[in-house]
């Protein structure tokens, strides 16, 4: 599995083995070996690989979020998120590639685009879990976007239920409820009230 | 693998097969056969299973919380997040078990103690990466803290090569900057700033 450009080797950090176990198309595990700063003997640890995915939290102009509802088999239960894809290609892909992913990914999961000269605030990216695997997820802010004439176009693979628009004051509620509770949503609410761009 | 009490089939739910992959002491992948509320047809899906942990936001009397710098083997990198932890048990255990995990990690990750009367305050949950694994983690924050008199006390396969305490605004600019890159502590800061804990 090619590395991407997040995720390598340099500064002390140096792969020395990688023994894989098992891969599908959406992910692989493996026994690395790596030398670390601080650990001139290497260490073995599993690694999950999964490719990089982007999260988008889409605002329209009377301050609504607009949040998906989408039965996620892993945890046995649909929950309310901000949409969110994968980034199909190996490498890392440049800006222009992810941008594009994130505009993919809003209109085909609710059915919103970007109005006309908005723009995609980009909030930087996270680790979903960093001691297990090296998925890392950009995270933007459109705003502010509007219902498309061509609706949702959902992968048959996904299974969302629902979608709707949320004021901001009720995002906030639902997070202090506990009832939005993926990293995906959660991560990119801390940088959106971290910089200022929703409650400043 | 035994399903937790948080992820279990029921309410349209059903596990109609599931075939284990590969299976290591800290991770297994299975191939699972589900029934969801809306298909009726079983889906398959690929699901990391690993055990739940608790992740601890320790704020001192004077305001300031205390973050590690952990080696994190497969990002490649060293990050300054909460301290965390796994739950060693393969059934999810009750509050006391999880509020017990979480005062063990933060006393062995940063050497910080609960003050005497204090308590752990719960942030309730989140699942790191719902569509790949059933992980998730319990959320507390703990305070007051204080350096306790026996300090850290590091697991062998751990790395933290720095622990330091913060002030909450320098914390917010380390999000907001994304020097700070972690679900576990950009979801925890999304619940401690949702809830109104801090800076109400």
């Amino acid at each position: 599995m090619q590395k991407t450009n997040l995720v390598h080797d340099g500064d002390g950090w140096e792969t020395v083995g990688s023994e894989m176990h098992f891969q599908t198309p959406h992910l692989s595990v493996a026994t690395d070996e790596v030398r670390t700063p601080t650990s001139p003997e290497p260490r073995k640890w599993s690694v999950v690989h999964r490719k990089p995915a982007v999260v988008i939290a889409p605002l329209t102009a009377e301050g609504r979020f607009v949040l998906i509802r989408e039965e996620r088999i892993p945890i046995r239960a649909a929950i309310w998120a901000m949409p969110a894809g994968q980034i199909d290609e190996s490498l890392e892909p440049d800006e222009d590639a992810v941008r594009e992913v994130a505009r993919r990914e809003l209109r085909e999961e609710t059915g919103y685009e970007l109005e006309p000269g908005a723009e995609l605030v980009p909030l930087g990216h996270f680790f979903s879990s960093p001691g297990m695997t090296d998925e890392h997820c950009y995270l933007f802010l459109a705003r502010p976007v509007r219902k498309s004439a061509a609706g949702a176009a959902h992968d048959a693979t996904e299974a969302i239920v629902d979608c709707r628009e949320f004021a901001a004051d009720v995002v906030r509620q639902m997070i202090a409820k506990g009832e939005i509770r993926d990293s995906n949503t959660l991560s990119t609410w801390a940088r959106l009230v971290a910089t200022g761009e929703i409650f400043p």
